[in-house]
C-alpha cells in the first residue's frame, strides 16, 4: 500500500543526518516535514500543524509545554528513543497526549554495547589498540595488565528490557549479578538492592540502564563513586544525566574510581576533555543503538504505533506518563 | 613449606618482564635461573644443567632439538602458555620428555577477550573512542553505524577449552554458533563443519581458538577469506600463524573481508603497519591472557605439574605429543 490522499497526515521532525525512517513514513502517511521548513519551528507549527494529531519526533528535539502549545490538536507523540527525558511528560499527561518510545527495538543492541564497553574497559581493549598502533609494542609483557571479567560482581541500575539483557549476557562469563530498580522484580534470581549506595559498595562494576527522570538524575554522585571504590568501573548506556559528570571526572582524576565506559554524556556532543587522555576510560559517541538492524526495528515500532493510533487500537510501546 | 637443600632443582628461563612466578617457584624449589646468566644459553645449559630433570619455560623461548641437546637428563618441560608451537614436540616425544602447558588457567580470560574483540570490531568501539577523543564529535548520528552482534552467525575454529567458553558466552547474545575441529564433539548442540571453507561460507564471524600445528598453519588463507566475504570478520586469539597475515592485510585493503580483531600476529611484536590506519580492525598486544588472576592460575598449574612430576604422580596438564 502506498501513500494516498486518504492517508493520515503525520508531522515529522528530525535532524538532517537521521533520514533512516523517511521511506517507511512516506510509504504509509502524508508527511508534514517540519525540519525542511526555513521558518522557525514554532512559526511553522502555528501556521501548518494546528490540526495535526500525530507527531513523530526523530532524535532528541526538546518537546516542552511551549512547543506543544503550537499543536492544539495533538493526540500522539511518537519518540524514536527509549528514553523520553527530552519530553515534558507531565504536560503530555495534562493535555491527554499519548507518548510512545522505541520499545524494545534497541534493547539487544544497547545490551550488546554495554557488555562490549564493560569488557573494553576491564580488558583495556581500546588502550591496547592505541598501544599497538603507536608502534610502541616492542617487547612481550610490557602492556599493563587488564582486570579479569570472569567472576566480576556487576550491579545493574535499572533491570528493564536493556538491563535484563545485560544480565543475561554476563551470566555465562561467571559474573555475579545484582540490581537496583524502583521495585524488586518477581522471579528474578539476582540479588535486589533498594539503594544504589549499597549496590555500589558490594560490586566491582555498575552498569546504568535506567531511564533519566527527576528521581534518577545524578543517581551516581560522588558518594556512590566513593562507595564503588578505586578499582570500581562505571558503564553508562542510559543517559549522561544519570551521573554527576563533573564529579565523575574528578573521581577519575583522583583515582576514587578505577575506570568508566561511557556511551552518553551530560552535554552531548560535548565531552569533558580531561577524559581524552585517560587509558582507563572508553568513550563512545552515543552509538549503543547505532546498527542498521536497530534503526530498521525502531522504524517498524514507530509505524506500528502510528497505525494503531489511526485505527483506534492499543499503542505498541506507550510510555507511562507518571 | 619453604625451599630447603632437599628441594628439587628446577631450571627456569623467562623474559625480564615476566617475573610473576618467581615467588611461587622459589618457595618450592631450588632454582637454576638461566635468564640471569650473562653466558649464552647453550653454554650456560652445558655447564650447569646437564643433570637437570625439570625445566620451566616462561614465555615463548624457542625450544628446539639443538637446545634440548644441552639438557641430556631432561624429563619434564613445563610451558606457561596454552599453545606449544615454540616447542619441538616431536623431539620431546623421541627423547621421552613430558611437556605440560597452562591447561585451562587462561581459558576464561582468553574467551572473555575474544568476545570483547568481537563486539569491539562489530560495534566499532575503539573507532568510536578515537572519534570522541579526536574532538570531531559535533553532531548526532555522524558516526558510522556498527554491525549488529545479536543474531550474528559465528563459526569457531577449535572447540577446546577456549572455543567452548567463547560459544557459551555468545549464546545469550542470540548468536548462532557452529564450529570446525579435528573431530566432531559428542553431545554438543552446535553444527559441525569438517572443513574451514564451508564454515567460512556459512558464517559472519570466524573466531580462531585452535592451537598452531603443521595442520593449522595458515588455516585461514585467501580462499577462506573470500569465502567469508566482504562483511565477514575474523577474530584471532590463537596464534598469528593461523592466518596468512600477508594475504589478510591484502584482503582488508581490498575489502575482501570486512574486519578483524587480532590479539596475535605472525611476527610479534611486529604488526603490519597497513593495519594501523584501519578503523575496521582492532589490534591487541597478545594481551588475551594478561590479567593478574590468569597469571596466578598459570603459576599454580605450573607448580602443580612440577610437584606431581617430583612425586611420580600424573601430570596436571600434559600436552599430547603427536
Amino acid at each position: 500500500m502506498g501513500e494516498t490522499s486518504e492517508s493520515p497526515i503525520v508531522l515529522v521532525h528530525r535532524p538532517p543526518t537521521l533520514a533512516y525512517m523517511d521511506d517507511h513514513l512516506s510509504r504509509n502517511f502524508r508527511l508534514l516535514n517540519a525540519h525542511l521548513s526555513p521558518d522557525p519551528l514554532p512559526l511553522f507549527l502555528s501556521r501548518h500543524a494546528a490540526s495535526v494529531t500525530a507527531f513523530v519526533n526523530i532524535g532528541r528535539l526538546k518537546i516542552d509545554a511551549e512547543l506543544l502549545s503550537h499543536l492544539p490538536s495533538l493526540q500522539l507523540l511518537v519518540c524514536t528513543s527509549v528514553g523520553t527525558d527530552h519530553v515534558d511528560l507531565a504536560e503530555c499527561k495534562r493535555r491527554g497526549i499519548a507518548v510512545t518510545n522505541a520499545g524494545e527495538a534497541f534493547s539487544d543492541d544497547v545490551a550488546d554495547c554495554a557488555v562490549g564497553l564493560l569488557i573494553s574497559v576491564l580488558r583495556r581493549i581500546p588502550a591496547g589498540d592505541r598501544y599497538v598502533r603507536s608502534g610502541n609494542w616492542s617487547k612481550p609483557g610490557q602492556f599493563q595488565l587488564g582486570i579479569k571479567v570472569s567472576g566480576r560482581r556487576v550491579g545493574i541500575i535499572g533491570l528493564g528490557s536493556i538491563g535484563s539483557r545485560v544480565a543475561k549476557r554476563l551470566e555465562p562469563f561467571g559474573c555475579i549479578i545484582s540490581y537496583n530498580s524502583r521495585t524488586q522484580k518477581q522471579s528474578i534470581p539476582y540479588r535486589y538492592y533498594s539503594d544504589v549506595l549499597s549496590l555500589a559498595a558490594d560490586n566491582d562494576v555498575l552498569v546504568l540502564c535506567c531511564s533519566l527522570t527527576d528521581q534518577t538524575m545524578h543517581v551516581v554522585n560522588r558518594e556512590v563513586m566513593e562507595s564503588l571504590g578505586k578499582e570500581g568501573v562505571i558503564i553508562n548506556v542510559g543517559r549522561g544525566g544519570l551521573i554527576d559528570e563533573e564529579e565523575m571526572v574528578k573521581c577519575l582524576v583522583e583515582g576514587v574510581i578505577g575506570g568508566a565506559g561511557l556511551d552518553v554524556f551530560e552535554k552531548e556532543p560535548q565531552v569533558p576533555e580531561e577524559l581524552f587522555v585517560m587509558d582507563n576510560v572508553v568513550l563512545s559517541p552515543h552509538a549503543a543503538v547505532a546498527t542498521p538492524g536497530a534503526l530498521e526495528s525502531v522504524a517498524e515500532v514507530a509505524i506500528a504505533n502510528l497505525k494503531a493510533f489511526f485505527k483506534n487500537q492499543p499503542l505498541v510501546s506507550p510510555v507511562r506518563l507518571g
